[in-house]
């Protein structure tokens, strides 16, 4: 397996060139564009790996399916499905998701729990009386998933999202004109900064996948960390929602349930086989990591991983 | 006159039971739903009224056309007019006019001084060191054009705009989003949600539709305020966007550029010939005093009024 | 008055270098890029002009009006406003006006009589046994309104529009999908490519300009062809709507009434004061002839036409 | 397994009281609402079923996958790809989907095969010197995938298409308007009403999903139909698109690659292990068979079919 994956890290290492890295907080432009690592961890717990796996990054947008898994263990699956709904919404995962109603239901139908304000909601559904508790829920079930008690947030990320998140800012503000949001805006948002400036590698990133994978139970033990339809909902999101507009030429191409983030990393999940992480922080025009999704389609034609 | 404007007052009064007060703030509840008056200026001076003309209420959108000729007194009609653009956009006053493109330029062509995100961004115009310093000279100008120095913000309807103007801040963050906000928003927002908060009467705004119809000049003595070119700007911009998503109509029906504000008043302006002020808090749909415009209508076929 | 037209037109004349032929249908690229008339009729009857007034061209969108005041006589204004909303689009003329609603009444709100999906409908609403019969009351009313017995369709250009109107083919299905169209999509969309195939010059629209001008009677004669209220109706959404997505911007520029033509046709009307034709087939980006805007806006500026 | 099919069949049937029957043409109102049928077929060529697996419907939009693997058998594919795109659209299956561009590479990546304007587009990509000629060959192949050489065209329901179809006709006619189709319109959009008036039983919609998930090869004999490639491509689309509106619903309840058609039908594929054919008239909002839906999110349960 190392052999297959140092030769297919080989090939698409040229791929890094073609991509930029995402600029919209000065934070992210440090990352080296020419990185990419590829970690991939089984549901008996064994692992291979290639490339930069040591790298720290943030998680950015691959917290939202851990932000959906919080809220579904606080809540279960019917309210959760309550105040969001699960359709691709043809848009930017940061569009304004304005429609001309003014029935919370049918709005909230209309976001989804891969795009910003379907996440952003998502933080007041997690339990805790302060938004503080909430995050470090969070937190917390981000390092039981990853088996990782050492991850933390970049502070300077989160001052840097912070300080110029004007368009996560009007999604909130738009969230709570339709009552969505109760009680303070800013304490919601400061949640949702802290959540994506969560530092991560490509071994937390494939640990977390290899859970979903293995529905809900840890790698190597099978210890149950959540049930298993919350791992298929999870799965089924990212399968149509995951990879921002790239969602259906990602599944036509690659074929697995994916989520991608501005910070470079893919968390992959194939379906009781293989929870994979990817670092790569030169991003399409979509903001995928442009070398970590030509890795995860070679890999895939490679070993068969496509679940069609 | 008064005889007519007595007789054309009480057959619009019904009309009042066929509408609202607006709810979005607790304070334009207190407002007495069958109120009505009429006040006119002529451009010598001359004046008649009916009705409630002596009841001080919120300027709310009636504030736009001021925010705009302050503007315009500041940077002159090319620097405005290359902030924002003059077309109607087809949508709600407070819609979220978001659309496809990173170029600010084409962003700003979109909006329009009469709907919210374009009367935000006039505040930003308005020369001064601080927002403080903004709104007075604001204020400023509406008692110069009103000739009333005793008129003041409304502090409880202020405090209570500011505390419940979600969509605003959203719509705010959004143009901080597109770059045409620099410096802090919510500053921005506390200068629009005063501008709003100005309390005036119906003979206030008669006043200020009277040096809009003089082309700017004061009625009476024929001291000039602004530009006569300024006058023909602005009243161009309320024919065509001034009574919210009934301006069409309103000029089918009416045929004069006139403003209106969920505080129930509408500034009307008959080029050369008169300016009117309306009270009427009991809205249409659209947001429109729904006996006011009736009583304009009929006002307008009896005295020949419609510039078409 | 022919001294003052001559001059601005000679200033204007340059102008037809930064626009472009309608290239849409063939047709209309053999029309000579430079050319640019102007023709001014008074209530009185008195005319003046300039330029290229004797060039005959098609009358494409100019038609538009005529098609809502062969509506407005033969079904009222209550029955046309029933069936077309007044309110700008905030979109191109062309637009595909599709909204999420199966309210056949909601939907027509949405359309105004100068796109060209309201235009389509006004045919329908003329009165005539066949599509034929519809077209030649159109046809007719167009010779009355011009004093022009000589006016005929250009059969070249109806042949171009017929092969090639796609857009408007889908327009047409649509409003039939939405109920708003009875029998044959196709008799509707030949007798509305008739209606813009309809050769006319500059004289022919500065006559009808001067009839809207006039209120709906005849210059010189002042025989009544329409009723006033009919004029003040269409006149109104010729200033909000009359020029494409650039009728906000020559409403604050130039202040009258107008309706252009991808022809290079404009009609303007001063109300009260003079009808006005202007030919000049070099289009800028909103389809409106470049040098004929500026030409009305020198116009407008030296003889202090502006309505508002 | 029939057994279980029986039951869960039994359980299900009630739910064809919440739904309607399909109300665009007269013909398909003549289905027997309560009617409830499955069918499954497994690689091996087995098969098992329950309920009203005779009786003969239209394959609606069911043709979609056919249509587009016709397309990709003719032409591989890129050539397909370069044509339509493969995101959601965030909008209903017969939505005008218009946007402001006049690039049709832009154009058609907003598309995709599984709403009207993507599979009226794989049409014209069909092979054949005529659309009859395209049309029989799409015959052919539905014959092959079904391996039934008896099923027609059903000539009502063809005429009513034909007759009715407006909106289809402006979907198509914006396609031409966009310059992706060539030729006559009406000549592809009669091959588009033939195609959804095929006649299908439940058993033949099991034989083509059977196909899909045997990733190409006939069930039983393991003759190759189509490249497996192809295979993955189609089941992809299907997943993220294939439910209409309620795709993604489906996705997280159901969790199968499915297509349904407003005559009743549903075509499922579970890759590798069976194809599934469902017939329920009675349609939910979006338009999929409600108690169809209900029965297959049921067996999905009780046989873990769920790929995620």
């Amino acid at each position: 397996m190392e052999q297959l994956l140092e030769e297919l890290l080989e090939a698409s290492q040229p791929y890094t060139q073609n991509g930029k890295l995402a600029n919209y907080i000065p934070e992210l432009l440090k990352a080296d564009p020419n990185a990419l690592g590829i970690y991939v961890m089984r549901p008996d717990g064994k692992r291979s790996w290639a490339g930069d796996c040591t790298h720290k990054f943030t998680i950015q947008s691959v917290v939202k399916p851990i932000l959906l898994l919080q809220a579904l263990l606080d809540n279960g699956i019917d309210v959760v499905r309550s105040h969001v709904g699960v359709e691709a919404t043809g848009k930017p995962f940061d569009a304004i998701n304005a429609i001309n109603t003014n029935e919370k239901a049918l709005y909230s139908e209309h976001l989804n729990p891969m795009v910003n304000m379907g996440a952003i909601l998502m933080c007041t559904l997690i339990h805790g009386d302060t938004y503080q508790e909430k995050f470090d829920r969070l937190l917390d079930l981000t390092r039981k998933l990853a088996d990782n008690p050492d991850i933390v947030v970049d502070e300077a990320v989160y001052q840097s999202e912070k300080a110029t998140g004007s368009k996560n800012r009007a999604l909130a503000y738009l969230l709570k004109t339709y009552g969505m949001i109760q009680g303070d805006v800013e304490e919601v948002l400061d949640c949702y900064f802290r959540a994506c400036s969560i530092q991560v590698t490509c071994k937390d990133l494939a640990r977390i996948g290899a859970v979903l994978a293995n529905r809900g139970r840890a790698p190597g033990s099978d210890e149950r960390i959540f049930p298993a339809k919350f791992a298929q909902y999870v799965n089924a999101i990212l399968l149509t929602c995951g990879m921002y507009d790239g969602s259906g030429d990602f599944a036509v191409r690659v074929g697995i349930p994916a989520k991608s983030g501005v910070g470079g990393g893919i968390m992959a999940v194939v379906p009781t086989r293989m929870g994979i992480g990817i670092f790569g922080p030169a991003l399409d025009k979509n903001g995928n990591s442009i070398a970590g999704i030509r890795l995860l389609e070679e890999f895939s034609h490679r070993m068969y991983l496509s679940i069609f």
